[in-house]
């Protein structure tokens, strides 16, 4: 992963076979970034996307093998407890230019993934609801 | 509906049966924003989107029922007249991960919907366009 | 081609027949932007759109012919030596709501595209990846 510092957040590339999910979380971390939001354009080798049932009140969850562009990731970075959580959702294309998308489980960088990630100036809460099991924000 | 005034935003909540242009149009009409930006994520219970025929000069309509998850949603905020307008763009995906899109006319939100929203330092005005019939930027 | 100054960056609106890549990068040389980020939604009228395969190097294209909605154009903008590089995906939806993506080659506008543009405050370079044989951001 790389990263440059830009006007109120930051530009970041992340490598091949790095988890989307897994490798920012870590950077928030290390920055102590706990409010923000995000999007970028790339390429992943595999991926696990889900979709919510509010009738079951849970994820079902579909892999995809093999490579596929990601035409738009957007995401949004909240706290829960001590916890920084991110919220993405993902549209990825095949080489027939067919797309599949979803709630963004995890998924493994292919060639390159660029994104712009920039802080918001208060912080933001998830809870969990009971109404529909999810951590919605709490604002 | 929640919120919470960020830098020169709000991050916005859409909760389970809002409507996602009648409740954004609301909101801004109360905050007295009339020019801006938003990107979100999130889900819907059911949405009516549209593609654009340039050759018959209107929209066709296809109502999707059923829980779809938000993978984009991607708007802009200008006036036309005295009216706050939203045109916003849709990516939608089901269980099976298969995307549909296109203009968002209107859909009600299922679990969630997290929306960026951000406001411009000047106005943006729509006036309609004879060749199109479209209400375009005036810029 | 028309735009707005705005906050750090432009509104700009794009017109019929204009090429989406073709008109933002002459649009940026003009402003003499090097470095920065943008969203939009419209619609085109013929597109190419390119999947990149990592084990050949080499990206595959696909033309769509036929009025396309834009549902979603992601993007950045960074140097290449003294060349301004417009990187961007964007995903497309027909007229059953059906939608394609990938890497955007290139684009000729329907009946409009409404971009936010926003100006980095440091610049980004790309520069050739072996590896991938692509031109990866050098940060």
């Amino acid at each position: 992963m790389r990263f440059k510092q830009i006007n109120n957040g930051y530009i970041i590339r992340l490598e091949k076979d790095e988890k989307i999910i897994e490798t920012l979380t870590g950077f928030l971390k290390k920055k102590k970034i706990k409010s923000g939001y995000f999007s970028g354009i790339g390429a992943v080798s595999k991926s696990e996307i889900a979709h919510f049932s509010l009738d079951r009140k849970e994820y079902s969850y579909k892999a995809l093998n093999g490579p596929l562009e990601i035409t738009s990731l957007l995401g949004n970075i909240a706290t829960s407890g001590s916890q920084v959580i991110i919220h993405a959702h993902i549209t990825l294309s095949d080489s027939k230019m067919n797309v599949y998308g979803g709630h963004l489980k995890e998924a493994a960088i292919g060639a390159t993934c660029e994104i712009i990630l920039k802080k918001n100036n208060k912080n933001l809460n998830r809870k969990l609801d009971k109404t529909t099991n999810l951590n919605l924000l709490d604002i």
